[in-house]
């Protein structure tokens, strides 16, 4: 059996899954939807796929499964159509900028039976997933402490900034998704601190460039979160997971693996710098893990559940930052 | 001329001091002082020195500097009485573990116009120096964000605990120095998050062993330290710095640099293992720069004004934990 | 324009093969052939090609371009065939274990204008592409001394040994290539050392598993070679470049980036294992780079002449390990 | 018992062994002999010893052990005078440039049953003896193939290299006595390429400044030495030991543990520059072994025919470039 596929959005992110059902044995894509001609041509033409309006996808019987990649706001009623219609749904995070609204999502989908995986593609990632496992296996013991950096070579574009429900909704997310999956234990109390640094023009949108996070659960286990959206040397993501018997360390990537030196000492090369880069094999790593899920009828390996946690903690923290204390859980969800 | 010193405590740290002094250049180890002979005695013969008592050593003409290596809750007095005296004083950190006595022997300092140099070592670690210089030299352009991972191989006895005011006081209180030298702006506010998650009778002396502290500056920048007491794979000593520019990072130091390759992987060895190995050069740079600063009658590199705000920062983590918020430093000062 | 291509030969390297046409923009793969019938039937399953015999394929005007993955003892003859029919030629390494009969080829496709590449896939492996750019942009100054280190995991099977030509001609053949071409000028010197010290059946069949070569230009550029049958700890594939400004090295390529530290220290991932693996975008990179030299009219990046002189440096060293002396290639030529 | 030295030659590497000496517990500097009367007093007044000439050291009652660092045509002389007045000898390498002249001094030697150390201060260093601490423990296997990469950051002066015996005899010699020590079987053939490379007045001198060295023991053993006279990163020092379970490499030493990272890339320090720095622990460890092995009466851990042997080794390598074949040891002791 082949798993059928439509994608809603043929920006950026449409095209990165596009490419990752296009190569995922067991997937086939099938039909591409997008207002924007010029972008559903040029997966068409990619992929040899149709161009569809999202309507007709959810009427077509030859699609069984829909990959979200249309804007935000639009996220959690596609879900609700697409589950309604029995479609297996893969949505982009976030689900919605709102807590409520996820949560009545969570709801609608869970009254039709839906199957929805929310795209946390980090958790894919080869490396990460060596870490997950050195965790599981009892490689580095108890998990005690973890500390996640996160940072991205530049900041995204002002408008993308005011639809994005700032930094921790839209960069911090992933961090908070990572933390919870590792830490195994979910998170009690956040304390988060705030800061303009690279930009004022970030500021004038109400947003911050540059923050940091703890995160503590009952059991006293740590996670801390360092972000920024400037990095000159690339796209830094390293994660370091702290436990009773070591250490497990996910190091960057490059762009190669060559060293020049000189007078000057050893040099070698920046940070892969672009999320579709750095993350090639972790999104493809997704969709295949949706495709397995759908096919085997096992759970979805996230959930709109993890999308929900992963923004109350991104709430948790703003409300943090806002009233310099430590905020729990509890109070945002 | 030769600086003549007196060491007060042939203890581990007051071994480690006498140690830097005699393979210092221009200076030289008159008296050692320890209430337990053979302690005095193992540095008397190590170093060809003699031992006198800490009130002799006060009185004696042929000394013109002392090491203040006794317990903590010696320090203050010793400062005070010593500057007194006219000697130049070079003194383990904490001065005390009470901000207002701090804060009294700093004005008797003063009103003696007292030379006080405060212990903190790490300033004089050869990477940590080249940090610095990096920021200095503008290399990383403006600092913003600081990480600093400090994990000791194991936790101290339980009677330095009860006497060592606690983690912050004991631990952190160099990071919170580091923090301070390499922000270069004073930290305005402190959140911190406790745990106890290493052994259990931490807990019953009423300390932590697991902390992350987040610090922000008045314009916005902010430091992070991770500490835990215990790190399977050695005494783990880094820094990042994150700037406009690029990012400037110490690694940590290995017991070897020999790599083993087998069917499992690669394999080199642990960090070195304990402080006076890891900071063996830092104490000798410390103790060189005292030195120089008295010869040259220039200000100490590290002051009783250092010691005062890193124990400030220290209390104000400790309330930042009890009362779950973030703490202005001015709070505890 | 596209250009269609036939593979012949679907075993593992016509699998790579294939692989890195349906994945070249611009390649279109076509046909398959291979004697046996399970093998061929995986390709065209795999990427919807037909299945024909070589006969058909020399006469099929659908076909452009060839990739010649049989045994080496039948591609000269193919191609001198394809080149004849007016068909593109991909050859994979070696033209044949004679350098009469290479030269001999080599004059059949220069009488008929024939376009043939040999495969030599490390030259188009993105870090070693990277040391060649440092190279020619200058960046170490003139080339001195190279060592390449080269070193399978494991030996290949007696049957596979007995028609490979040994060593030299099948494994070190890559490291001479990679040697002339970074080298810049071509060798005049060769000496070698050869031992059996894995497995005495490799003795047993006449071949070695053990070698280092030593290289020398007339001007005094000098290369070394070391190449081994079995490395535990993976497939290791490093150059290292020194010039009259400094060096170049490329580093080997690890499984994962995951680093575990315990009690016993710092361990990572064994290097990726298969050539396969290890160069996946080196073997897509040549034939993107076949097609690109083929489609524009344009010399291709390597030549019958490079398999060559490839081959007479293998003979060259044989000589100088069966005589114990400085062997010139102009012997062997 | 504390073992009374006198160093005979106050030049650089004099000094570097009256550090070590003035180091060492049990062991203590009492004389020091130079004809230039600046060079003799700087180590008199940097360690409190006397000047005395090398005629008085001979007869001195209170000296038990000399280290000879005059030139290396006084070398042997030396060796036998001191042997004959019954003091331990540690001599640096070369014993003498003729390896006649050297079996005639171990006979010397022998009939008075002296003790003679010679200079090989890398088997000292700690990274290089964990490597051999690796091959002792089995972790590496049979020891296969051994790699030495050795450079030198700069050429030493003209008249140095006039008197050096050429850079085999000079500074290969170094690589030689490595290679023995890892190997654990005597090398049975030598092969070398030889060129002149960085500076053409190296070769108006008649020596080379670039060579590559393949030795061969009878049981097929193999160890390749790059040496260069100019590499612009630092002092290159690095070995790399293959066995038939894995590897162990010693990698280089760079003056700090520092990253900074910017735009372009990542950049770390250039190497420890100069042999002093790089092997300040090996030469420290270097007399500890030489006064514990005197004290205790057991063999010294280097002798006169480890001397012996390097030097023969550089002679072969002298004759395989004359005569562009492999020489066997045997033709040259």
């Amino acid at each position: 059996m082949t798993l059928r596929f439509a994608i809603l959005g043929a920006g950026r992110i449409g095209q990165v899954h596009a490419r990752a059902v296009a190569g995922t044995p067991g997937a086939r894509l099938v039909a591409i939807a997008d207002p924007v001609a010029a972008a559903a041509e040029s997966v068409k033409v990619a992929y040899g796929c149709e161009i569809r309006t999202i309507d007709a996808i959810l009427g077509s019987a030859d699609v069984d499964a829909v990959v979200i990649c249309t804007p935000t706001d639009t996220h959690a009623d596609l879900i609700e159509k697409f589950t309604k219609a029995g479609k297996a749904v893969f949505c982009e995070k976030p689900v919605d900028l709102s807590v409520a609204r996820v949560k009545a999502c969570l709801k609608v989908v869970e009254a039709n039976r839906g199957r929805v995986m929310v795209g946390f593609n980090r958790r894919f990632d080869p490396d990460f997933m060596s870490v997950k496992a050195a965790i599981d296996a009892g490689t580095v013991g108890d998990v005690e402490m973890i500390t996640i950096t996160s940072r991205d070579p530049g900041a995204p574009p002002a408008d993308y900034i005011t639809r994005s429900g700032g930094i921790f909704r839209d960069m911090t997310i992933h961090d908070f998704d990572m933390a919870r999956w590792l830490l195994g234990e979910e998170v009690e109390t956040v304390m988060a601190a705030a800061s303009v640094l690279t930009d004022p023009k970030i500021g004038a949108l109400g947003d911050f460039d540059s923050v940091n996070v703890i995160l503590r659960t009952a059991s006293g286990k740590q996670a801390i979160i360092t972000n920024t959206r400037r990095a000159t040397y690339g796209y830094d993501q390293r994660i370091e997971v702290l436990g009773s018997k070591g250490m497990a360390q996910a190091e960057n990537q490059s762009e190669n693996r060559v060293v020049i030196a000189d007078k000057s000492g050893f040099h070698s090369a920046p940070l892969l710098n672009f999320f579709m880069t750095r993350y090639i094999a972790a999104y493809a790593n997704e969709i295949a893990a949706f495709v397995a899920a759908v096919k085997d009828g096992t759970p979805t390996p996230t959930t709109i559940h993890d999308g929900l946690m992963a923004l109350a903690l991104a709430d948790a923290a703003l409300k943090s930052v806002a009233e310099g204390r430590a905020v729990k859980l509890a109070e945002v969800l």
